[in-house]
C-alpha cells in the first residue's frame, strides 16, 4: 500500500480497513513466522501506555509482579481435566532441547495456571501466607489457525493475575474487583465502553467455577471480548494440592482466581476508534499526545520558528505532556499533517512566523476542528483538552454502542440482527445449552455475557428469546472477534 | 532452610551462600523445569527498578521499543554461518503445533538477531530511514547444562538493542555509546564497578565483528560478564539482505549492533553486596528504600506510634522514597529487623513512644551504624542517605577489586592467582590464541578483556604473559562465572 493511497473505508470493507490503518500507522506486521506479528515501535508505544496505567492499578491493589518459567511440563496440564481438554489441543510444544529429544515434552504456556500453582503449593503453608496476590507480565501461546493482527496471534503479550485466597468470598470479591479494574481501564484510559456479567458455562474458562468479562462493541457492531476474570474455586487448588493451615488449625485447599488483558486490547482500540484516515488513539493511550508541526519560508523564519517550537516542546514536557517536534527538513507540513493523523495524534500544533508574532499556536484536533489559541497557560489547556477528547470519545462509543443494540429482542429480531447489521442483542434465556448452541449454530452469535445488575433491561425479559419457555436470566448475544 | 538458622558464611562456601542469601530473600526459587528458574517478587521487584532505569537511558538516546516474535524458523539461524555454530546446540525446538507435526522446526530465540534482521530487510528501504534503533524486552532459551539462580538459568529475561546504521563508524559509536550506558548503569545503579574493553575473538558473540563487554568481580573474586555490545559490521546484513539507498544513489548493506543485559545482573547485585546476614541492596534499586518497623507495648501506645508510622510513610512517599510500614502484629521489633536485613532494605526506621516525644526516629543502615535522625525534613535526610549509602557501597566494591587485581603479573603469578585467590589478573598478550587456549586449560581463567584506554596499566606489559613474545596488547585474565 503507498502511503499517499486512501484507505479502504470501513463502510467498504471493515476487515481490509483494519489491516491498513495498522500498516499506514506502523502499529504492527506479518513476522515470517507462521500466525506470529512484529508489535512495531508505534504499537508497542501504545501497548506501554496500558502496561504502565494497568500496573498501577494492579499495584495499588496489593499485587506484586513475579516471572514463571515459559515451558510447562506436558504432565501438568493434564491434571485439571477441563484445562488440559481446553488447551492442549492448541499448544506447541518443545520436544527437542540442546540437541537430544526430551524425556518429557515441554508445553509452551498457553496460560500459566498449573505452573504457578505447582509453586504456590510450595510456598503456601498457613493461613498467613493468604492471600497471596501475584501479576506476570508475559508472552503465551496458542496455536491458533485463523489469525488477526492484535487481535488473534499465536504468540500474543498479556497479564495474568494468580491469586490465593483462604475463603471462597475472598477469591469472589478479588474475581470483581479485577474486573471492576478491567472496566475502569476501558473507560478511563481506552474511551472504549464495555458490558460487564458472567460467562455462561459454555463460554467459561477452561478449569474456572465462574468467569466474568468486559465486552466491547466494535464500529462493525462485533463484540470483542477485552478481558476476563476468573474464579477458579478450588480446582486447581485440589489439582496441584494447594493446602494451608487454617487459623482454627484444620488444613484446607485455597481459593484461586486469574485474571488477564492481552495485545488484543491494542486492537479494541483500532476498532473503537479509529476512522477512514486512519488511527485514532485516546490522547491518555497516545505515544505522542501532541505534534508539534512548524512552518516556515524562508531560512529566517526557519530558525525562529524552530528554536520557538523547541521552547514549546519543552514547556509541554514540563506540563507532562508526551510531545513530538517534528523538524524533519524536506518534508511539506501538509505531508507532515498527513502522516500524523494516520498515526493516530490526537493534538497537532501549527506554529509559523505569524503564530509566533501573535504569540499563539494553531491547535488541530485529531477528531475535529481546528483554532488559535494562546502561548500563555498552554500546558493546562493542552491538559483541559486531552480530558475533553478522551470525554468526547468515550461519549461517541457509548452512542454508538446504545445504536447497535436492541433490548428485549425477539427470537426473529436476533436472527435478523446476525444477518444484517450486527449488534448486541439483549433478551431472556433459559439457560438451557441447547438453546444457546442452536443460537449459535443458526446465527453464529455466542453469549457474550449474562449482564450485571447495572446493564440488564427493566423489565427483565422473562421467556428465553428462542424457546420461549421461562427464562432463568437475561443474555447478551453478538456475534464476536 | 529455616528462618531462623543462620546462612552459611562466604568463607565457608561462596556457592552455598549464595543460594541461601537468595532463598532467604525469596528473590528466586528453582521450578520444576530443568534450569528454568521462577523469579518471585521480591527479586523481579530489583529487576523493576533496573529495567525502569535502563529503559529511560535507552528511550534517552533515541531508542524504542518493540516485539518480535519469540519463534524463529531453524533455517533463518543457519544464514550467518558463525551464529549458527554458536547457538543452535543450545536451543530448545518446538516441533509440534496444534497437534501437528510443524513442516518447520521452530527455535524459541536465544537471541533475535536473525529474525529481527529479516524484518529490517522489509523496512529499511532508504538512508532515510536509518539509523533505526530499536530494543525489546524478552524472555530467550539457551539449553544450559550447569544453571545457577540468576547468572545461567535455561529461560532468562533481558532487553536486546538491534540498531542499523548507514555507515561503519555510526555503528561503532553506538556500539560504544551502549557500552557506556551499561557502565554507568552498573556503577551509578548497581555501585557495582566494571571494567570495560574488547573481547579477543575467541570470546565475542558469534557472528560479531567486535564484542565489547563490561566484566565485574565478585566477592568469591571470580568475574562476571555482566553486559555485552556488539559490532556486528555487515555479516547479518549480508546474510538478510538488509539493503539501503546511499543518499548518493548507491545501494548498500547496513552496518548492525546489538546489545543485550538480562537478569544476570540480579546475580551480579545479590555478589557484589551482600554479607553473611543476607541480601544487601543498593538504595536505587532496592524495592523498599526504607521500612518503617513501629514499636509499642501497650494498645494505647499501639495506636500514636501506627498512627505517626502511617504519617511517616506517607511524607517519606511525597518526598519520592520508596517505603514500607511493616504493622504486622503478632511479631517482635527483633524479628522484624532480621527479616528485612536478610531481605536487604538498605534503611530501617524505628519507631516508638520515646521517639514520637523526642520528634525523631531510630536510623539503621543495612551496612551498619544507627542513630537517632530527627522529624523534620526526614525526606531530605533520607535521600542524603541514599546517596551516600550508594557511594559507600560502590567505594567498597572498587576497593575490594583493586585488592583482587593484580597488574604486570607474570605466568607464575597467574598460575598461582588461578590456584588460589583468584581476582583480575592483567598481563601482556601475544595476540595469539594459542597462548589463549593454553591459559584456559591450564589455570580455567579466560581472557575477560583486553581493557580500555582508561583502564590500562601504564608502562603497558611488552612481553605475552604466557610465552614471553612481543606483546600485541594488554588482557585482563579471570576465572568467570
Amino acid at each position: 500500500m503507498a502511503d499517499d493511497k486512501a484507505l479502504t473505508t470501513r463502510a467498504a470493507d471493515f476487515s481490509a480497513w483494519y489491516n491498513e490503518v495498522i500498516a499506514r500507522a506502523q502499529l504492527a506486521d506479518y513476522s515470517p513466522v507462521r500466525g506470529c506479528m512484529v508489535i512495531r515501535p508505534n504499537g508497542y508505544a501504545i501497548w506501554e501506555q496500558m502496561q504502565q496505567a494497568l500496573d498501577r492499578m494492579f499495584k495499588d491493589t496489593g499485587h506484586q509482579n513475579a516471572y514463571f518459567p515459559l515451558f510447562i511440563p506436558q504432565s501438568f496440564l493434564a491434571r485439571e481435566a477441563e484445562h488440559v481438554e481446553g488447551f492442549a489441543p492448541e499448544t506447541a510444544v518443545v520436544t527437542i532441547g540442546g540437541g537430544k529429544v526430551l524425556e518429557e515434552p515441554l508445553v509452551v504456556r498457553p496460560t500459566s495456571e498449573t505452573i504457578i500453582y505447582a509453586m504456590y503449593a510450595k510456598w503456601i503453608q498457613s493461613w498467613r501466607d493468604l492471600p497471596l496476590l501475584i501479576n506476570q507480565w508475559a508472552n503465551v501461546v496458542r496455536w491458533e489457525m485463523r489469525t488477526r493482527l492484535f487481535l488473534r496471534t499465536t504468540e500474543f503479550l498479556w497479564q495474568e493475575g494468580h491469586t490465593a485466597h483462604a475463603t471462597e468470598e475472598e477469591a469472589e470479591a478479588e474475581t470483581l474487583m479485577i474486573l471492576g479494574i478491567y472496566r475502569r481501564f476501558a473507560e478511563e484510559w481506552m474511551a472504549m465502553p464495555v458490558l460487564t456479567g458472567r460467562k455462561s458455562d459454555g463460554e467459561k474458562f477452561a478449569g474456572a467455577l465462574r468467569t466474568y468479562a468486559i465486552e466491547a462493541l466494535m464500529q462493525d457492531n462485533k463484540a470483542l471480548q477485552a478481558g476476563t476474570s476468573h474464579n477458579l474455586g478450588q480446582n486447581f487448588a485440589k489439582a496441584f494440592d494447594v493446602t494451608f493451615q487454617t487459623a482454627d488449625g484444620g488444613l484446607g485447599h485455597v481459593w484461586n482466581t486469574s485474571w488477564g488483558v492481552s495485545t488484543r486490547l491494542v486492537g479494541g482500540l483500532i476498532m473503537t476508534h479509529s476512522d477512514d484516515v486512519g488511527l485514532v488513539c485516546p490522547p491518555r493511550l497516545a505515544q505522542y499526545q501532541v505534534v508539534i508541526v512548524p512552518i516556515y519560508r524562508k531560512d529566517e523564519e526557519r530558525v525562529a520558528v524552530i528554536e520557538a517550537a523547541e521552547r514549546l516542546q519543552q514547556t509541554l514536557r514540563a506540563a507532562n505532556i508526551r510531545v513530538h517536534l517534528d523538524a524533519r527538513d524536506g518534508l511539506k507540513p501538509g505531508a507532515k499533517y498527513y502522516e500524523w493523523e494516520s498515526k493516530g495524534a490526537p493534538f497537532r500544533l501549527e506554529l509559523g512566523p505569524r503564530d509566533l508574532a501573535a504569540e499563539q499556536v494553531m491547535l488541530a484536533r485529531r477528531t475535529g476542528g481546528k483554532e488559535p489559541i494562546p502561548m500563555a497557560g498552554i500546558g493546562d489547556r493542552i491538559h483541559v483538552e486531552i480530558d475533553a477528547m478522551q470525554q468526547a470519545l468515550l461519549g461517541a462509543a457509548v452512542a454508538r454502542r446504545e445504536a447497535g443494540t436492541i433490548r428485549g429482542a425477539t427470537r426473529e429480531q436476533l436472527v435478523e440482527a446476525m444477518n444484517g447489521a450486527g449488534g448486541f442483542v439483549y433478551g431472556g434465556w433459559c439457560g438451557d445449552a441447547t438453546c444457546e448452541n442452536d443460537i449459535k449454530d443458526q446465527t453464529k452469535a455466542t453469549i457474550r455475557v449474562l449482564p450485571d445488575e447495572e446493564f440488564r433491561s427493566d423489565p427483565a425479559p422473562t421467556r428465553c428469546i428462542w424457546c420461549n419457555r421461562d427464562a432463568v436470566t437475561e443474555a447478551v448475544w453478538a456475534k464476536a472477534y
